[in-house]
């Protein structure tokens, strides 16, 4: 792996300030990943579910943080694929867990999924597969 | 149709008022429906760049919005699945406009398809595609 | 463009000798093909419902050829994504119509949709979005 | 469960007589079955390779069959939503086996996911997700 859980917080503090605090890395191997996303209210519908495009965001920046372990920080991958089957309701004002795994790392595509679910709940809120574009040189 | 622009405007102020400024919608027929995005701070990437979780959210709200206009407010529908191809990048800190088409609007499902670019430009920044769940006496 | 439906009908015969007579381009143009799937006995499942499979087969052949009259013969674009909504059962034992838009035509990858319905009627069966990846020197 | 591999194997041949030979069950717990696909030469492109539409089939048969062994065989299920990730190419002429995870089954909707790779390969060939509609009473 070319970078470390710190180097990827870094990288996340640096390159999108504006998220970074958000997402928390808690284990990574060669092929899978965990993240958490930190619930606030931001992420919050009426009601305290989290939202659809807090959900998306979570299944991106996990499997992103993932390709980024692996090449380096130079790379620039950039998504071209998302398709997310939300499945069941997120409890509410919980920390969303994501496992990503990344399934191919080519010269030109990456490809991974990701299964979400609330904190202290087995049962996956969402699941995700996403394919990222990675640019020559990258 | 069940609800006119203004009825949808005022839903959304009141069921989502988080959001709800950030959504307009132009123009409805029996079939299509386009909504923009106003695009702000809160949606741009360092660069400029509208992201990814705000194009997820005006398809998802496009679709949303657009049943909701047919089966009235009463419904309720759940977005059980959502598939989206980023294609292009989006013009700096420009609205985004989307497109949307309902291709089914079944007992218990609804699907329909959303093509979104930045305003002035032609070119389709993102396709996306969605299902949502409708519970019986929505 | 590069080819004409005359030089595709006969680049799928000699590539794709086992399906090319399943299918048949009725209309093409600078972004737009509509193809029809022949259905013969082999597409059906009981009860004469065009099968999954053949459903599938139909977006992707016909994406497949829209690029390859832009791009020329030599060019091998390989799918790497397809997401499919049936929303409709078929008509029995009537032949498909499918209409492809294309949305992207880049360096390294190509990206369309296409609407597929029974002949004779408006309504659609399925939708369908794909990508594919060029080689170089494709 | 409601149904054993030798229930699915039967049914499969009584209800999907043309290709029931096509495919073999060879593992099933509560949450993942195993499927192979006895490759012959109508699932191959020229070249050898194995057809997209026969990795279709694959992926939807396993995870119908799987939802089949858990509702059992009045249940109906409709494929609504195939989405898929052709990653690499397969073996030439050789079986393909499929893990299939099923992640929701609701009252209305099923929801899984599946590896496809060659036999004797470890690395993935494709990955499916697929949602299925279940009628009432189904």
């Amino acid at each position: 792996m070319s970078m470390t859980i710190s180097d990827l917080h870094a990288f996340l503090k640096d390159a999108f300030p504006q998220v970074a605090d958000d997402f928390a890395i808690e284990d990574m191997t060669q092929d899978t990943m965990r993240v958490r996303l930190r619930v606030t209210d931001k992420h919050l519908r009426p009601g305290g579910t989290v939202s659809g495009p807090s959900i998306f965001a979570l299944a991106d920046v996990g499997l992103y943080l993932m390709i980024l372990s692996r090449l380096g920080p130079v790379a620039l991958a950039v998504t071209t694929n998302c398709s997310v089957d939300f499945m069941r309701k997120p409890k509410a004002a919980t920390d969303l867990i994501a496992d990503t795994r990344l399934l191919k790392l080519g010269r030109v595509l990456a490809v991974g999924d990701v299964l979400i679910r609330s904190e202290g709940d087995e049962k996956p809120v969402a699941r995700a597969s996403l394919t990222y574009s990675i640019p020559p040189n990258g």
